[in-house]
């Protein structure tokens, strides 16, 4: 079995070496560099762009504004496209905006021979604006008042969506239930991937070619052709390694753009780098979200009778992914605990002046599991009981199915990580430890649990496809249209083919690079999908691989191919294990037959129309020191029903990332804006980024549920790791003080204004 | 029909704009220089050598000596692999050699910072030689006092080979026949490719990748893994466009050598250049033969009796081609002309202290072809016959079969050839113009043909494959495992796939660069066989393509998929022409359906089993200036049957550069050695290469006799148009002057001295 196992990364070695090629590593000279002139207001359009004094700027070889670029509104959104309409996500981009809806947008570009001339081009350029006033909350952007900004949603509204199950009721009458409300919030933050979006494009070939940190390669090759209103087939997109994209390249940033360019310079090289601070104020964020919650529980045995959530999402000024983020998060609240009566769980996206909100790793989960959580053992508190007891009352069990997608609980991992996490992380003696302390520093525990879908069948398309290459020496290559994206997307491939052609590792190669001429169809890296539909595709073309062997060994050996086995790189007799050709002999045959030379190969499809949940929670220990408003994680666990793991090493690597980005949710990460809508802290010194020194050891366990749907067994991994830590450190700051503090992230001055609000401060100092 | 008509090279805007990719543009900065120290001795054993001065010097990275490199003897021709040892390349080639067999030959290699350092290291590198006498003619080699070049081979003959058809028999007694010998020669000449060889060599992926100027990336891989002894699969080979090889990149030169620098500096960078003189002087040759001819003729009506050829074939230093490039000149003997009872033709293969001669260009038969035709006209001088006549008399015809190879003649395009250039070319009116001529400048018109075969079937495997997929616009991608070398393969390759399918050529996207991790096998270029084997490949597979397609445009109509066809882009109702879908429709629901995505590809091997000869002829018409002894050719035209032309455009440049190549072997080029068997002339300055200023207006003209075995009733045209230049004016300079030259190249030294001995020097002036 090399499924199971923790062998290396097969792209360990060129990672440390360098040797590795990442989208900026690809040209070293001979190109020319674009530069974005963005927006430094807000809210407005633009009236003229004075471009003259720029032009006369030696190396300045092409500026072009938002009154040159075509006509065209294209989606952003790293979706697959759907033939209908009305799945179609929503085109509302130009390659440069006239109508300008938040700092930063992109009105201008100019091409020059090098970094520091395109620099002093944009210095040089000057724009005219007619300006409203910034738009810089959800509930301002849906007044009257408000200036529309997308004329196609009157309101700002992008969409409105009520879920429903059963027949919601509020039962004041009955003395033994009791209706908790709460208001929670989460600040907007930024993926912070380490390697900054970038590009290069140019001509060859008859096409354009993109050569990009994209996490999705085939669709932006489509966002691209939209964008320039050209065929699709016209365009050609390279991505190499990639360090890191968290959703927020899986939206396609300047890749049409700088298509766009290289077209105005003869098809030329054209480099278009995001610097950190572009990515800040440029790319996208995570979606800030309000949250108002009800819950009706029955106070005898803690049973929901019903439940009630409404959400506002704020957006930013485009669409990017539309509202499926926000209607995630509604489904979240709607499926993790399940209440006798009903459910119903409202949300709305709006459109405001800030940086566009677009896909961040768990895609609106975080935000709906801080809400949910933290409301969760708010009423437990005030319901006097644990909250894990709260929680195993209400969660979702084996065989829940969802009322619409129809996505099914096949384990009842969330009950078994509760349970487990209670015993291993010795909850009940630490509740208690530290139930009534006293002084300026204080202990808690906390918990939060969340499910989590794998892939976004039936929402959306699962598509994937796979290419296997056998080499004359019995290895094999593969190619996918699925990214490795850092999360280990290569190795697992590599294991499940080796798996099923019963390979060694050492004789699987994985063509790591995406080249949407030459690799086979994959909406490639969101929604954790890749491992269970991309590994759908490749379980399948290495099964279509074996029989191709097992048919060109039976024809070597006049024999049938179901007579024969494939193992450890011999041919074997089914019936006696008689071995009667190596793997190698086959494939130098097939490859140099007189007779009947087949070069053997194997690509297929694989239309997925499967999904399954993934489950999992976060025991956290804390020490708060009360005067300085700072907290510190003392111990950490995540448990994770996500089937069974292809890669034990290579998982629990994913689980540490996740916690690390959640521990920074919840204790220091957030984009602040001044009141023009200008992001304030859009750099890495002012927008604190917990860095390894300040993290706590990491712990992970694992329950392996095989799940009956996947490949292997496996589901959703990558995302979840990261979701719900802020509740359970909200959670355990709450046991630790009393005080519930219900926006993220949980900073010194939050905690400062919440400990001098509650008294606690002034106690204890 | 696109198949036929001349559409435009499909890279030709890429060339002509410099977007073309060539080996040396792959990297720009970051990579070591190496450089190899060629012996300077053409016979003889490195016993010493001193690099202790050269890695004293700064920027000097690794020297390796021919001490230091894996004892691993490896073949280098460019031939597919044989599973069969009898039928393997003869592996004689170390990576360095410390048995020198040529001056040249390579001793050690210098790996440094840059090309200055690298030749500073080069230069202070002291070897000790043990030298034995350069053995420089094939008949001294053969003598018992030789050394032994090769110790598998005593005697130094590589092979002798004895062809015999019917039984060969002179007759002395026979009164109404005639027995005429003749020996002729052809000097060794070398490819003179634009491009030098050149290569980069790295280490990525568990890979050593290899970017080379190579006619054939899969051997070349497979090469290198032979030559360090490891894994195939551990070998990746990167080939760009390539600026010509005319079967010098037949050989695999450098490539396993730069593959194993790379290993040793830590798998960096190392590019290995090869500069022109070391082009001339390390890399291969056309062979040097020599051959005696004798032809029993009826003189009654010119009939051959009996044919008979003997030819010694100057190898060089090592195998590379081994025996196969003098047997097939031998086989142009065996098949052009029949004979009544029986012909011999026998052939050695010789080695000496040349540079060992490899490929080129239509692999021996110029060779043999100058011989065979300049013998046809002095028989017919001597039998007062037209050369035309001779030649229809016996020439091969319609239905003939090599009773080895079974190849067969399926047209009677041979006699075509020469009766229609008789009647276009006024042969029988200037035959008889120039007839009696006086004074120093004279004419004549003089004839040479030929036939070819197509691929090397069944000497040798023939298989190719093809993986072509559709885009979403409708629009296909085709990789090929066949080269496009600058002769417009890519081209013919996208008209085939564009003729299955029925799209227009801006419908077809060809992946240039080939690269073994992803291309589909095939042999690749070499033997005319691409536009044959590898055409019957891509046809192969736009045929599975189109059937992928009419399949799941039948499930979208739920009708069936033979009731339909694929028309200009449309899937039509058969019966009726009735449009029911386009196929940028089908090709957008089969990759985003939600019900059944299935991204359409197809990927088929072609095993050929296939042959057929194509056949041609050139007519000339030269002036000679006898004191000068200086040819000009007045007039030149060649005729062929290369069966239906996919590309008449790209014919006919095919023909024109091969004409160009024929004079230059006719009139100009030849190596030249000194008596320790150091190359004189080694550079394009002192080796005298024809320019465009030096070519007459060059006419071209087909017989378009489609072949039933092609896959568009094409074969062969790659190589055949360089051969009958050579004898034809050669011919046409007996015709003028009655003085009959018999070795190559007929330049003013070799005419001097003919036109003085034979006394019409001394008549002229």
């Amino acid at each position: 079995m090399i499924v199971g196992k923790a062998v290396p990364r097969v792209d360990a070695y060129d990672k440390v070496t360098g040797r590795a090629k990442y989208a900026d590593d690809y040209f070293h000279s001979d190109f020319l560099v674009a530069k974005v002139l963005h927006s430094t207001i807000a809210n407005g359009l633009v009236k003229k762009i004075d471009t003259s004094a720029a032009e006369k700027i030696p190396g300045v070889v092409k500026i072009v504004t938002c009154f040159d670029v075509p006509d065209i509104c294209f989606p952003t959104a790293g979706h697959p496209w759907s033939t209908e309409e009305a799945h179609q996500d929503i085109a509302d981009r130009k390659l440069l905006n006239r109508r300008v809806r938040y700092y930063g947008d992109d009105v201008a570009a100019v091409i020059a021979e090098d970094n520091v001339t395109a620099e002093r081009a944009l210095k040089a350029i000057t724009v005219e604006y007619e300006e409203y006033p910034p738009i810089l909350d959800v509930h301002q952007a849906m007044s009257p008042e408000a200036t529309v900004l997308h004329e196609a949603f009157p309101g700002n509204v992008l969409k409105h969506t009520v879920f429903s199950v059963g027949q919601y009721e509020e039962t004041p009458d009955d003395p033994d239930t009791v209706m908790f409300e709460g208001d929670y919030a989460v600040s907007p933050i930024s993926h912070c991937h380490i390697e900054n979006p970038g590009s290069y494009a140019y001509m060859k070939g008859g096409k354009i070619i993109v050569v990009s940190s994209t996490q999705l390669p085939h669709i932006c090759r489509r966002v691209c052709g939209q964008a320039l209103g050209i065929d699709w087939g016209k365009i050609r997109v390279i991505k190499p390694y990639i360090g890191g994209g968290f959703g927020n390249k899986q939206d396609i940033l300047y890749e049409p753009l700088n298509a766009y360019l290289c077209t105005l310079v003869g098809g030329r090289c054209v480099q278009l780098s995001v610097s950190r601070e572009e990515t800040f104020m440029c790319t996208r964020t995570r979606h800030a979200m309000e949250f108002h919650m009800k819950t009706t529980v029955r106070k005898s045995d803690g049973r929901f009778i019903s439940r009630k959530m409404l959400c506002y999402s704020t957006k930013g000024g485009y669409a990017s992914h539309g509202h499926a983020i926000t209607a995630n998060a509604s489904n979240e609240f709607k499926q993790l605990y399940s209440a006798e009566k009903g459910i119903i769980s409202e949300a709305y996206s709006v459109f405001t002046n800030h940086i566009t909100a677009g896909a961040m790793r768990a895609y609106g989960i975080p935000q709906a599991d801080f809400a949910l959580e933290s409301f969760m053992d708010d009423m437990a508190l005030k319901l006097n009981m644990d909250p894990i007891d709260l929680r195993l009352k209400n969660c979702m069990r084996e065989g829940y199915e969802d009322p619409v997608t129809k996505i099914r609980a096949n384990s009842d991992g969330l009950y078994q990580c509760l349970q487990k996490g209670r015993e291993v992380f010795h909850w009940d003696e630490l509740r208690k430890k530290y139930a009534n302390q006293t002084g300026p520093v204080r202990r808690g525990v906390g918990v939060a649990c969340f499910n989590y879908k794998t892939g976004v069948y039936p929402i959306s398309l699962e598509t994937a496809s796979a290419r296997i290459v056998l080499n004359q020496d019995g290895s094999i290559q593969i190619q996918m249209g699925a990214t490795e994206i850092g999360q280990g997307a290569d190795t697992v491939f590599s294991q499940m083919a080796a798996e099923v052609l019963s390979l060694p590792m050492d004789k699987v190669y994985i063509f790591s690079e995406q080249d949407t001429d030459v690799s086979p169809y994959d909406s490639a890296a969101y929604a954790s999908r890749q491992t269970y539909v991309s590994g759908k595709a490749i379980k399948k073309t290495a099964e279509s691989l074996k029989r191709k062997i097992l048919d060109y060994a039976a024809w070597m050996l006049d024999m049938k191919a179901d007579e024969l086995d494939l193992q450890h790189e011999k041919i074997i007799v089914r019936s006696t294990g008689e071995e009667r050709l190596t793997l190698e002999e086959v494939a130098m045959e097939s490859c140099y037959s007189m007779k009947e030379s087949n070069h053997l190969s194997a690509e297929e499809t694989s239309h997925c129309t499967d999904n399954c949940f993934s489950f999992g929670a976060t025991f956290v220990e804390i020490e708060v020191d009360i005067p300085v408003g700072k907290i510190k994680v003392l111990n950490i666990l995540n448990l994770h029903d996500s089937g069974t793991l292809i890669n034990p090493q290579l998982a629990a690597a994913q689980v540490h990332g996740g916690m690390g980005m959640g521990i920074g949710a919840a204790t220091a990460e957030q984009m602040l804006y001044d009141k023009k809508g200008k992001l304030l802290n859009g750099n890495l010194l002012d927008y604190k980024l917990p860095t390894a020194m300040d993290l706590p050891d990491l712990h992970e366990l694992f329950i392996e549920n095989a799940d009956p749907t996947g490949p292997f067994g496996n589901k959703s991994l990558g995302e979840p790791p990261i979701i719900s830590q802020p509740p359970a450190i909200r959670n355990a700051l709450l046991h630790a003080t009393g005080v519930a503090i219900n926006k993220l992230p949980l900073n010194p001055q939050r905690l400062f204004e919440a400990f001098s609000e509650s008294g606690l401060l002034k106690e204890v100092i």
